[in-house]
C-alpha cells in the first residue's frame, strides 16, 4: 500500500546509470534556480520607494540613482560567482569557498547561515504566495496555513520526482513571468516616449531637504534583498549538464541580465509614473494597472507574479540538499544527506527542508514577514565570506591576471559587508536571533563530526594483525513452555554447539514443578535451569542469570541468547501474544555484550 | 525516568505473595464496590417524577408506589444475587453464571454487555460529575472535557496504585454521602412528624385522568436505573477477605439495605414537599433547600453528591479488570488483561478501561447524556441472563429448598426482563446502538479465541516423539567495510560452524573492486561475494542471495544471517547512522524463515 502510493506521487525508482539523463540544460536550470532571484523584481522596487518616503514625496528620484547602485552591485555579484564557478567546477558555495580560503570554522558559518536561510526561504514565500492568492480570495483568509502547507507538500513531491521533471512543469511559469514583466515594461517605454504618461514627479538631482546617508544606505539595503538567490548557480554545479561550468556561468550571466533588465525597468516605470508605494496595492500592481488598465492584461500580470513568488522557494529546493550532501560528505551532518532516493535527488535533504519550513509556517501561522530581515542577512554572510574566500584566493594564487579579479572580489566583499551590517545595525530587533541560531548549528556540526570521527577510529582495524578470532560458545535459550517453537530453537541451539542451556521463569514454585517434570518427561538432551520470580518480571530474572553466565564464560565462550518467537500472519494478532521475547531483545541490546539471535516460527493461521 | 514517574505514582512493586494485604474486608468493599448503585439514590426519585409529570402535578403521588416497585425490585435483586454469590463462591458475575448454564455463548452476550457498559460507566459518571462541579463554577464550562479527563486519569492512577488504598481513599466520601443523606432524611421525616411542612400535595389514591400503564411502566423503568451497579459485588468476590463469599453476601445486604433506605426516603421527603422535578435544581437540592435553608448544612450535601457521582465510576475500575480477566483466561480476550502489574491489580485492564472512557468523553465533548439509556440496557440484559442462568441452575441440581429459590430467580428475571423490553421500545432511538455494538464485541470474542486454539494446536509437540533435530549451519554475514564490528562478527561465526559466508553490497564496479582488493589482504579465512546493486538499494539484493541459499541448503543447514552493529552509546547518534540493519532485520523477520542473529558493539564514545 504505502510503497503503491509512493510510486504513484513520486514515480519510479530509477538506475544509478540514469542520472547524466537528470542534469540541467541552461533553459531548464535557469527555470529551476532563478526563481528566487526574479521574483525579487515583485517587491525590490517597492522596498526601496518603502524607505525614501521617510523624507517625502520629493525623495523618490533617489530610487532612480540606488536603483542603479543596485545594478551595479548586481553586476559585481555575477562576475564574482562567475569567478566562482570557473575556479570551483565540483560545485563551489559559499561553503566550499569559505572553508577552502579561509579555514573550516568560517566554511561552517557560510554553510550552517545558507541552510537556515534555505529553509526560511521556503517559509517566507509561501507564506508570500498565500498572501496574494488570499488578497484575490479574501474568503480563504482562515485557510493561509493549510494553503502554504499545500503548497510546500507540492514543491516537496515535486522535487522528489526528480530535478528534470520538476524543471519541466516549473520553467512555464517562470517563463510567463518573464514574459509579461517585458511586455509590461516595453509597453511602459513606449507610452513615455509617445508622451502618454502626465504625472507630477520631482525632478532628478532636486534638492531633498531632510535626506540622510543613513536613509540612503537604508534604501540601498532594501532593495538589495533584490539579490537574494543569485548565489544558488554556483551551488548547484553538479547539476548541470556537460561541460557543466560553462553552462553554470553561462546560466549566471543570463539571470543576471534578465534580473537587471526587469529591476531598472521597473523602477524606472515607478519614477515616469510618479508612484508611492500603497499598504493596499503593490508597485507591480499600480505601473501595471497604469499602463493597462484594469483588464485581462492588468490581472495576467497580477497571476503571475503570484505564482512567481510561491515558486521562489523552488530554487532553495535545489540549492539545500546539494549543501546538505557537502557538508554530510565533510561528515558535519548526517549520512542520511548523502544517500540518493528512488529519483537519484538527495530526498533525505528535500524532505527535510519541507518538513522543517512547514514547521516554521505552523508556527507563525502563516505570517513570515518578521523572517524577511532574518533572511537577508543569512544570504549577505555568505555572500561576504565567499567574496572574501576568493580574495584570499587569488592572492595566494596569483594567476595571470590576477589583480582585476582580486578587484572584483574585493569590491563585492566591501559591499556586501557594508550591506550585513547595514542589516545588523538597522534590523536588531528582527535579526539578533542570528546570533543564537548560528552558533547553535555551527556547534551541532561539530558535535557530529566529532562522533563520526571517533566512531571510525574505533571502529578502525589493521589489516595484518587484527584478524577474526576464535572461542567457545555458550547458548541460552529462554523457553515460556515445550512447544514447537521451542523445539525448533534447541534444535538449532544444538547444531551448533554442546553447550546449551533453557531457563524458564515461574512465577510460584507450582508452577516451575510441573515445568520440571514435563522437561524430564520430554529429555530433550539440553539442561533446563528454573528461576522463580516473585514480582512477575520475566525481563529481571533472565538478565540476572545472564550476568551470571558472562561473569563465568565471557572470557573463552562467546555467549548467544536465542529467542525463540513465532510470527503472527496478521498484524492485530500480535495484539493477542505477550511481547515480551521483544523486551528481552530491547533490554539484551542495550545492555549486554551478547549476540541475540531469534528463531522464527511463521503461524501458518 | 519513565520507571521513577511510574514509581511515584504507582508505589513500588509489590511481590506475588502480598495479594493477601490487598484483600478487601467488609467496609472497605462497601466503600469501593457500593459507589455506582449508591450514587444512583442522586437522580432515581427524580426520573420518576420526570415521566409522572407528563400526567400532570396530580400524578405525583404515584411515584410512592412506583418507589416501593423500585425497593421491591431491589429486594429481589438482592436476594437473587446472595444465592449466586454462595452458588459461585469464586466470583459469579453475569459471564459466568450465564455461560455455566446457557451455554458460551449467552455468557458472551452478558459478558460483552458489561465489558460495554463499565466503559459507558465511567464515561457518564465522570460527566456528569464534571456537570456537577461546572454548575456551581459557570466559569469552569469550557474546560469539562479537561476536567472529566482528568477526573478520569486520577481514578485510573489510583486503581492502578492497589485496591486497599484507593479503598482507603475513596471510603471517605461514600459514607460522608451516606450520613449526609440520612441526616437529610431524618431530619425531614421529624419536619414533618412536628407539622413543619405545609405543603399542597395529591392525595394517596387521588384519581388522575390521563394516566396511562405505558406511562406507570415507563416511571417504574426509569426508576430502575437506580439499580445499575448492584451486580458489583458478585463479580469482585475474588477481590474479598476470607470468608470471601460470606463477606460478600454481608457487604451485598448492607448496600440494598442503604441503598433502599435511602431510596424511600427522598421519594417520600419529595412527595411530603410536593417537589416537582426543576431543570435548574435537582430534586435533593429542593429537598435539601426545603429542610435545611440554604445554609452551611444544603451546600455541604451539595458537594457531597457532586463528589459521589464522580466516584460512580469507581466500581466499573473494580469490575472491569476482573470481567476482562475471566474473559481472558476463556481466551475470549487478549493474555495481557491476565497479567497482574507492579501493585498486584489487573493492570492493563485498568489502563483499557481509562483510555476507552476517556476517548468517549472526548467524541461526546462530555455531553454523555444519551448515552444513559444505552448504558442502562447494558445493565438489564446481563442481569436478566444471571438470573435466567440461575433458574436452569435450580432446575438441574435441585438442591433442599429449591422451589422458593427458584421462585426468587424467576420473579427477578421476568422483571428485568420487562424493564430491558420497556428500555428497548419508549427509548428505541437511544439504544439502536446495543444491536449494533453487541454482535461486532461478541464476534471479535469469537475471532480472538479461534487464533488461540489454532496457535495452541500449531505449536503443540508430542512428548514423545518430537525431539529436537540437529542439522549443518550456514552463516551469512553482511558486511559494509572492513572495520572491527565486522571483525567481531566473523570470528564469531566461525567460532560456530566453517560454512561462513560474508556478503557485499556496491553501487558501482570501482567501489566493489576496492572491496574486494582490500578484503584479500585482509584475507579473514571467510569468503566474500559481492553484489551490484543498480537502484542503491541494500536491502533487495541481500534478500535475493537468501533466497539463493536457502534454496541450495535449507534442507541439510540451519540458516544463519548474523547482522553486525555497533551500537551508539546515546539516542541522538543513532540519527547519524544508516539504520539499513534495522530494517534488513525487519524484513528478514518477516518474509524468511532464517535465524537472525545481531552481533552488538557497543561504542565507548
Amino acid at each position: 500500500m504505502v510503497s503503491r502510493l509512493k510510486r504513484l506521487l513520486i514515480g519510479r525508482p530509477m538506475r544509478s546509470g540514469e542520472i547524466e539523463g537528470e542534469k540541467l540544460g541552461k533553459l531548464k536550470a535557469l527555470a529551476v534556480l532563478s526563481s528566487d532571484a526574479l521574483s525579487s523584481v515583485a517587491y525590490g522596487t517597492e522596498q526601496i520607494l518603502l524607505v525614501l518616503m521617510a523624507a517625502g514625496f520629493a525623495a523618490v528620484w533617489y530610487s532612480l540613482p540606488i536603483s542603479l547602485a543596485v545594478l551595479g552591485l548586481l553586476l559585481i555579484l555575477i562576475l564574482s560567482y562567475r569567478q566562482t564557478i570557473y575556479a570551483y567546477p565540483a560545485g563551489g558555495g559559499a561553503y566550499i569557498v569559505a572553508k577552502d580560503n579561509l579555514g573550516v570554522p568560517t566554511g561552517l558559518l557560510a554553510g550552517g547561515s545558507l541552510l537556515v536561510d534555505y529553509i526560511l526561504t521556503v517559509a517566507v514565500s509561501s507564506s508570500a504566495g498565500t498572501d496574494a492568492i488570499t488578497s484575490a480570495f479574501p474568503s480563504l483568509h482562515e485557510h493561509r496555513v493549510l494553503i502554504a502547507l499545500i503548497m510546500i507538500v507540492f514543491l516537496t513531491v515535486m522535487n522528489l520526482r526528480g530535478v528534470t521533471e520538476s524543471a519541466s512543469v516549473l520553467a512555464i511559469p517562470i517563463y510567463l513571468f518573464v514574459f509579461a514583466i517585458f511586455v509590461l515594461i516595453v509597453s511602459g517605454i513606449v507610452k513615455y516616449l509617445t508622451g502618454g504618461i502626465h504625472a507630477d514627479v520631482p525632478e532628478l538631482g532636486a534638492t531633498v531637504s531632510n535626506i540622510s546617508l543613513f536613509l540612503l544606505l537604508k534604501a540601498f539595503s532594501s532593495g538589495c534583498s533584490a539579490l537574494t538567490g543569485v548565489e544558488a548557480v554556483s551551488n548547484a554545479i553538479p547539476n548541470f549538464k556537460k561541460p557543466a561550468e560553462r553552462n553554470a556561468a553561462a546560466t549566471l550571466i543570463m539571470m543576471g541580465a534578465i534580473l537587471g533588465a526587469m529591476f531598472i525597468g521597473i523602477s524606472l516605470l515607478a519614477y515616469w509614473y510618479g508612484i508611492s508605494p500603497d499598504p493596499k496595492q503593490t508597485v507591480v500592481s499600480q505601473i501595471a494597472a497604469s499602463t493597462f488598465g484594469r483588464g485581462a492584461l492588468y490581472y495576467a500580470i497580477q497571476g503571475v507574479t503570484a505564482l512567481i513568488l510561491f515558486l521562489a522557494a523552488n530554487t532553495a529546493y535545489s540549492a539545500f540538499p546539494l549543501l546538505a550532501f557537502m557538508l554530510a560528505k565533510d561528515k558535519y551532518m548526517p549520512h542520511a544527506f548523502m544517500v540518493r532516493g528512488d529519483r537519484l535527488g538527495f530526498s533525505n535533504g528535500i524532505i527535510f527542508l519541507g518538513v522543517f519550513s512547514a514547521l516554521l509556517v505552523v508556527l507563525f501561522h502563516g505570517d513570515t514577514e518578521n523572517l524577511i530581515p532574518l533572511y537577508a542577512v543569512g544570504v549577505f554572510i555568505p555572500f561576504t565570506l565567499s567574496q572574501l574566500g576568493m580574495m584570499i584566493r587569488w592572492l595566494k594564487l596569483r594567476p595571470a591576471e590576477w589583480i582585476g579579479r582580486f578587484a572584483v572580489n574585493t569590491i563585492g566583499m566591501l559591499t556586501t559587508l557594508s550591506i550585513t551590517l547595514i542589516f545588523i545595525f538597522t534590523k536588531f530587533a528582527h535579526v539578533w536571533m542570528v546570533f543564537v541560531f548560528l552558533p547553535i548549528v555551527i556547534g551541532l556540526f561539530y558535535q557530529i563530526q566529532r562522533h563520526y570521527i571517533n566512531t571510525a577510529a574505533e571502529l578502525r582495524i589493521n589489516l595484518d594483525t587484527d584478524k577474526p578470532c576464535i572461542k567457545g560458545s555458550t547458548i541460552v535459550v529462554p523457553v515460556a513452555g515445550i512447544t514447537r517453537v521451542v523445539m525448533n530453537s534447541l534444535g538449532y541451539a544444538k547444531s551448533l554447539t554442546d553447550n546449551v542451556v533453557a531457563v524458564y521463569v515461574g512465577f510460584d514454585d507450582e508452577e516451575i514443578e510441573r515445568m520440571e517434570k514435563k522437561w524430564e518427561e520430554w529429555n530433550p538432551g539440553v539442561r533446563l535451569i528454573t528461576l522463580r520470580s516473585s514480582y512477575r518480571s520475566i525481563i529481571r530474572p533472565i538478565m540476572k542469570f545472564i550476568d551470571t553466565i558472562e561473569w563465568k564464560t565471557a572470557d573463552t565462550d562467546h555467549i548467544t541468547v536465542l529467542i525463540p518467537q513465532f510470527i503472527a500472519k496478521h498484524w492485530w494478532q500480535h495484539i493477542l501474544h505477550n511481547q515480551s521475547s521483544l523486551l528481552l531483545r530491547a533490554y539484551l541490546y542495550n545492555q549486554k555484550d551478547v549476540v541475540i539471535a531469534t528463531v522464527p516460527y511463521h503461524l501458518k493461521r
